[in-house]
């Protein structure tokens, strides 16, 4: 039986497996996840995204604790914030949400951002794919929000749960004027901390102040001590609010054809530049070039028209 | 006269033209930058990074005022942490550095991450191409350090500089283990508060377990308060050393092929997606595959490979 049928019929070892050969880039992983794709679109996918400090995995912990008791399956895709400089998710998988590492309900994976190839926003993607076809109602992606990346993986997600802490300083203030975009729920956690009505109270206030049309999604501000599991449930209830209103609405059209498109250009820029690499590695081109351009012999620029036009020669 | 003519002349507004010029996409820019390319190799560049709330734009504003005070021409490229969400770099040129606004010597640009085209590190290589060749002694990249994109550019820089403060968190001390790999200095700003001494000696520490081979670089701590101006001739001092080990030592070679590698890297893949992209708009094929993708009749895996079999028909 192949890995795709293996993950179809929910099993964890073989979906594992898979998302190895996809780090690693194995041709063969394409093959199974094309296969997986006309079965996926069925788990709803939710972003927690905010800054370092926040609570973020505590909050993950505890939704995904909220959508057990509901006998839902849960998958959580943790992108480490450690992993940039270490060059792998270590941490993140050790520490997070020991309780659920027994139950068969629950899939947790780390994803580290590596060297050139292949974006974090592409494997994001790819293993939340999986975890789709898997079988999990709910994939929750983690992220830190600072970066361009972060925020591409966010837009992976159907609901979108931007996390903010009472005083943390004046940087996440500024960041604060710009994140009200992003966002579909707000949520003040730590919520137990001087300031948290206060942080709460200006988000709304700002919220308030998007002139958001008649019929649109209206963000709301939640409060909640993730430690102690306060305002998880009514964060639960505003999240499956917020898909109510996706799918009421018809915004899931434009959300998944949006979607899609990412997906393809993530693929097709990944593809194309895996294909070059291969091409200049089998001539020995790139070794040539780069002596030059070490020299100041030959600029990048021209380096790269010279090799484009070889591989593609119609393209200009 | 041609753009980067004026800008060998040393002409600030040929230089902020191009760099429009380079953000808007246009293929002269390209010629440009060619022409520009063998006339640089000459600005040293120097990268600060930290997380929000380190303290790094004051810093930054401190070491321009020390370079400036020995004649030293600098070039400062400020990646915006807001800019992921408002997508742009509107903030950052208002707010910072007034006091060098009027100085003929200080050249500031900020750079927002953009949409899908072109990377952050490439923008950041082309920008501080420009800065180089306009004839900037010194050229300071500024970036949050938190993703993939901001090491990517932490790269770009001969001396990396990274920032810390006392007292910012656990999240922030899980990450400390990491950075270590990326900084050749250390900077614990902010050094009135408390608990500096302690972050500083921690920081000593850590750096001191790391196995350094016999004449490698060893990294300092250096204690700053960038709001009075305390620590920055030492800090200035340590860059210039690490600027001598860099020539002195030979390590220079490997770290100028790297970067031309990666540079090149960029500008690959750049051009490569661009090129597809014409392609796919030119023909409607675009259109096409996303309406049949949000069907799921088609999954992106399979559309990349019939684009890449006619553009680039001899890759296989």
């Amino acid at each position: 039986m192949s890995l795709s049928e293996q993950v179809l019929e929910g099993n964890i070892r073989a979906a594992a497996r898979l998302m190895r050969d996809i780090d690693d880039g194995r041709a063969s992983a394409i093959d199974e996840l094309k296969k997986l794709y006309p079965h996926t679109g069925n788990a709803y996918i939710i972003g927690i995204t905010g800054p370092p400090g926040a609570g973020k995995s505590t909050l993950v912990d505890q939704l995904t604790a909220s959508f057990r008791s509901h006998g839902k399956k849960v998958g959580v895709v943790a992108i480490d914030p450690t992993s940039p400089f270490t060059g792998g998710a270590i941490l993140g998988d050790r520490i997070r949400m020991n309780r659920h590492s027994c139950d068969e309900g629950v899939f947790i994976r780390s994803l580290a951002t590596r060297g050139a190839l292949g974006g974090l926003s592409r494997s994001t993607s790819d293993v939340a794919l999986v975890m789709d076809a898997l079988g999990m109602d709910f994939v929750i992606i983690e992220t830190v929000g600072v970066g361009q990346d972060e925020v591409d993986i966010v837009k992976e997600a159907h609901t979108t749960c931007v996390v903010m802490v009472p005083g943390l300083g004046d940087d996440i203030q500024a960041i604060k004027a710009g994140i009200l975009e992003i966002g579909d729920i707000f949520v003040v956690n730590k919520s137990d901390r001087d300031g948290a009505d206060r942080t709460a109270r200006e988000l709304s206030t700002m919220l308030e102040m998007r002139t958001a049309a008649a019929g649109d999604w209206n963000p709301q501000v939640i409060q909640t001590e993730a430690q102690r599991g306060t305002g998880i449930s009514e964060l639960t209830e505003e999240i499956l609010k917020h898909r109510d209103y996706l799918l009421s609405s018809g915004t899931i059209g434009e959300f998944l054809r949006e979607r899609s498109q990412r997906h393809f250009m993530d693929v097709l820029r990944d593809t194309l530049f895996k294909k070059a690499l291969s091409y200049m590695e089998r001539d020995n081109i790139l070794d040539k070039f780069l002596t030059e351009m070490s020299d100041h012999r030959i600029d990048p620029y021209s380096a790269v028209e010279e090799i484009i036009s070889k591989i593609m020669p119609d393209s200009v």
